[in-house]
């Protein structure tokens, strides 16, 4: 089975599992997200369901207007029953790593209104410790004129390295969503207490959001090679 | 003696006693700042002493630029040996409100850069307890979509009431110079715990920054109807 077999049927699976009628649905981003919105449109339009959908990007949000279903936002609902979003990694303790495709800031205020939060992802997301599977470091979206001093203190704090994230379409750095540069943070190898350092590295001045989430998620599903889903709960 | 001539007395008192040759200084933001800038201009075109400035605002850039000062940035110079900055109020701790004017992200990213950080102001801005003086709340700068949210939590966790600042010279919300929104906090009377309260919300995914500067001033100094200059010390 291919990776996006896998993909797949961890999204189908979350969306069967955990999508009701007449609820507020976060859409994540990235690619497996896609085959959730697929499921969920399938089950709007044949089996009828009412949901509103609340994107967490621009790519959310043109998958919820490109599948016909109701697009909504934070200012008309604030509280959302369950969002599904993929990871880059995602640890035996359900801590993620987010932000690769670089919408962590949104995805994070997204899950952070939701009720539940589930992960969809395929087999190589899954890990015991994070830094085992994905190996691009720990995204920290950062106001641009402190991207330096905030490379320096982070550095100095917990050791690694941090790279400005450059773009690929145009010259010069990434640019988020918001306006926003980002950090790739390749933090040493090890066992790290996520909740503090995530606390520390959030109260530097500057730092917008980063890609570690802490107890956010309550549940993950990982399609595997052989067909099956594996699941994590929190 | 008028609350311009308080304000200027304190502005030359900070620079006289902080300022010194070969320093990177940070300029603040707000009506107290020109008059240090002022004075900064004096020594350095008369006393001949060599300053580079790192700027906290759009303002703070101009008076730089105006007053023919070196003009730096974070970039070149991460470490800052002083930050010279206004404030809304200050207790006696030396907790801060900032950001009436809707520069606390920029100037905190520069406090947060700074050896020192030294608060010029009037008699109005002095206070025993926040929230005695300075009567507009706590300022919040926030990502627009998450205003709501952000808003609804607040008031959940500590009380109080949240509002969206508006815009004057355009319809709509003021935006910052970084393009968020501020909601301004009027927090219910009586003591506070600022560190816990000021980590609790600068968590909250969607705050950029609060207006609240807890352990960062070491020494402010506030121009009295008398032509004296207050001092406190952290």
């Amino acid at each position: 089975m291919s990776l996006e077999e896998a993909k797949k049927i961890a999204a189908y699976r979350a969306v069967d599992e955990f999508v009701r009628n007449d609820q507020i649905v976060g859409i994540g981003s990235g690619s497996t997200v896609i085959y959730a919105v697929e499921r969920l449109a399938e089950k709007v339009h044949k089996e009828k369901i009412n949901v509103i959908c609340i994107p967490t990007s621009f790519q959310a949000r043109q998958l919820i207007i490109g599948n016909g279903l109701k697009l909504s936002e934070l200012e008309m609902h604030p509280e959302i029953d369950v969002v599904i979003d993929g990871a880059d990694e995602c640890d035996e303790n359900l801590t993620l790593i987010k932000g690769g495709g670089g919408c962590l800031l949104q995805e994070k205020i997204v899950a952070s209104c939701s009720k539940k939060m589930v992960v969809v992802a395929d087999y190589t997301k899954d890990s015991k410790t994070l830094g085992q599977q994905y190996k691009k470091g720990i995204p920290i979206e950062v106001v641009p004129m402190a991207y330096i001093p905030i490379r320096n203190k982070i550095q100095n704090l917990f050791g690694g390295k941090l790279q400005l994230r450059m773009a690929v379409a145009k010259a010069g750095p990434c640019i988020t969503d918001n306006g926003n540069f980002i950090l790739d943070w390749h933090f040493p190898t090890g066992d790290h207490d996520w909740t503090k350092i995530g606390t520390e590295i959030g109260m530097i001045p500057g730092v917008v959001e980063t890609g570690l989430f802490v107890k956010m998620a309550e549940k993950a599903f990982f399609g595997q090679s052989d067909g099956t889903v594996k699941e994590k709960s929190s």
